[in-house]
């Protein structure tokens, strides 16, 4: 039994083996030639737990689930007392969704679990292999919801009673696909969370980097804008006369565009829902509604740029004749991920000789919901032109490979192989 | 028998008459207090050619309709070898439409005929009171099909094709409410046409006149722009990496209303269709398609003013990273009312000593159809807030009984009534 340490050659994970997984997992739901649709309780996600499992169990791992359908597969430690130091992330899709997004996450816990198994090292700590369940929100909203009520955030009646297709009950969805269990989160509070991803962005391709040492998740906010003006007709009002509310809501998206980009280069501002209430080429809208995605790392920063981006809509509908309602319709504050998980993320990816950088999640994971209850970090993988959510979704077996050691070495840190 | 003139205390027309005929009509296909629903060939305008045609009866008018289901109510005249002059404009509304689009024309035609009758003055042309079948275009498309067909822009089989509601061709339906008639357009030539029509915008009330000369129809094009950038994650993806096409299509918006009002008070553009790729808020688009809607009473303005707004389309993508393909959809070129109709409007506008004005028509009309097979022109009368299309629709009872005067003399002027 030897000690894992990075200079261990013993200690490399097998990067075809965690390739082939993405690709035999893939093949569960699979869309088009590249693409995936595995949404959360489907008959797809039921036979890619199975697939999962199967691989755990052959890895000697012990398979418990929870009232969220949450899996985690143990590797125990020599140290019994001990809180897992735990791994993964989510094996659902978006309906055209790709073959790494979460998916990258739980095949390189598990793959860090093989490599030790492989090499004959133990842990004082005990490791968990986790998927957590419906991270994407696609058929039973919201997204991130089996990590959510491990955290503590929504409450046993009020996630078995969530709705999904056809008015199924989440429970009884769970029930149906076999993975609804008992452990409470209590049973398996964990030492630490490691949820390696892909980027999901364009900045560690840009950059040339490989690893991704995320620091923090951003704070998100989501403003509705309400624009209302006058409906008219397009060839008999001048258009000195008109309350032109597509216009004005135009304005407003050109007006938040450049706020955010005076904002510093963490700051991110978008709208990606634009509704005129008309159709009609020869219509003057009257009213648009609009939701504005505001993004930053820092609380105090996040909320100076959303004031700025609210008066922004003012100003700019005040200019063209109309009136913006603006209000809150999603708030999630940033979550700074633990210093020492990161510090371990760090070290690992620097030991490894990996090109690598800090930088903050653009995107929301489970990983924000199981910072407050563990210390917990995330491992960024880049991924082709930054596109995600999206059939094209690409990240490369080297990338993916330099990662999963990263994780491996930053959980032997945490869970002490020595 | 008396000659008919201005001075003619006997030709004031009967306002109260004009306005009860106006609420009647109304109650057929009636939404909410004030709104209107009489779709084309739809049992409501089934309902509402039945009440026109018994008061047209009631008049002793002789009613005629063609392949179209046009309907034409004659006034025999002295001289039997001359063309009617016809008067009119269509029953048939908008889903949410109101009471005076349309029907005012039709009903001030009828007016005019009427205290005509109750004068006991006779003309040397016959006169005919016309309703056009399906001007709004809502289940039969396109708009203004019964002109249309009438004036020989769209031949006997294609316009029996047309498909509405359900697949129903228009034969069908023009058949099923009982006008569909054999009336060839070369039987019914007309001497000239007058169409009276709310103004659907606000010019005329905010200068406080009561009468629109309109001497021509604006000419009308639609860009389709198809702006194309890529697909992103509103959170994970620089402001400056981004290629967001509905940003790009926002500005675009923008510039164009810049380019519009840099062209003169009679330049119109817009954009009422503005549909993003996405509707995910936290999405960036990669796709947001357009349509502009260009107009201008004179053809070669409008040209270099559509070459303008192509080239902004253009500018404003590029500088947002993205391309714009822009098509041309549609061409109307504008068309020019007959001089001596237009000038039959405005003298008997100064005659009667109302506040009036020449101005182009920003709308479409019937009449523009009709210019080309016989002298045209049409007659405005104010709206409230320049609102059309839409249950507030209103117009004063003053004001239409000022337009049918107007009418009237017009029609007097061009029928010979000495």
């Amino acid at each position: 039994m030897s000690c894992g340490t990075v200079a261990d050659d013993r200690l490399r994970i097998d990067a075809d083996r965690l390739w082939a997984r993405h690709m035999e997992l893939a093949r569960i739901g699979q869309v088009g030639e590249t693409g995936n649709c595995r949404l959360a309780l489907s008959e797809e996600d039921a036979k890619a737990r199975a697939l999962f499992a199967s691989w755990c169990r052959d890895a000697g791992l012990s398979l418990r689930s929870d009232r969220a359908g949450n899996m985690f597969a143990i590797r125990p430690g020599r140290d019994p007392s001990r809180k897992p130091v735990a791994a993964g992330s989510h094996l659902d899709t978006q309906p055209h969704g790709g073959r790494f997004d979460g998916i990258s996450g739980v095949l390189a816990a598990l793959e860090a679990v093989e490599t030790l198994n492989d090499a004959g090292v133990e842990t004082d700590a005990p490791l968990a292999v986790v998927n957590w369940t419906n991270e994407e929100g696609v058929s039973f909203a919201p997204g991130l919801l089996g990590s959510a009520w491990f955290a503590g955030l929504i409450d046993d009646e009020d996630l078995d009673a969530i709705e999904g297709p056809g008015g199924e009950r989440f429970a009884d969805a769970a029930d149906r696909i076999g993975w609804r269990g008992d452990v409470r989160p209590d049973e398996m509070a964990l030492d630490s969370f490691f949820e390696l991803h892909i980027e999901q962005g364009p900045v560690l391709e840009t950059e040339g980097d490989q690893v991704g040492v995320v620091t923090s998740v951003q704070g998100l906010r989501w403003l509705d804008v309400r624009v209302t003006g006058m409906d008219a007709h397009a060839g008999t009002t001048p258009l000195e006369a008109r309350r032109d509310a597509l216009l004005a809501a135009a304005a407003i998206v050109v007006e938040l565009n450049r706020v955010g980009r005076a904002s510093g280069p963490d700051a991110r501002v978008s709208v990606g829902r634009f509704c005129p209430a008309t159709d009609g080429p020869s219509t003057v809208a009257g009213r648009t509604d609009l939701v504005v995605d505001i993004r930053h790392p820092d609380e105090t920063t996040l909320a100076g740029l959303v004031e700025r981006c609210a008066a922004a809509c003012q100003t700019a509908a005040e200019a063209h004749g109309c009136d913006a309602e603006v209000s809150q319709r999603l708030a999630v504050p940033p979550r700074a991920f633990d210093p020492s998980c990161v510090a371990a993320v760090e070290d690992a990816a620097r030991a490894l000789g990996l090109r690598h950088r800090r930088l903050p999640s653009g995107a929301l994971h489970d990983a924000s919901n199981i910072a407050p209850v563990a210390p917990t970090a995330m491992i960024f993988v880049p991924c082709r032109n930054g596109i995600s959510h999206n059939v094209a979704e690409y990240a490369e077996k080297e990338d993916l490979a330099a990662g999963c050691e990263v994780l491996l070495h930053a959980m032997l840190a945490r869970s002490g192989a020595g």
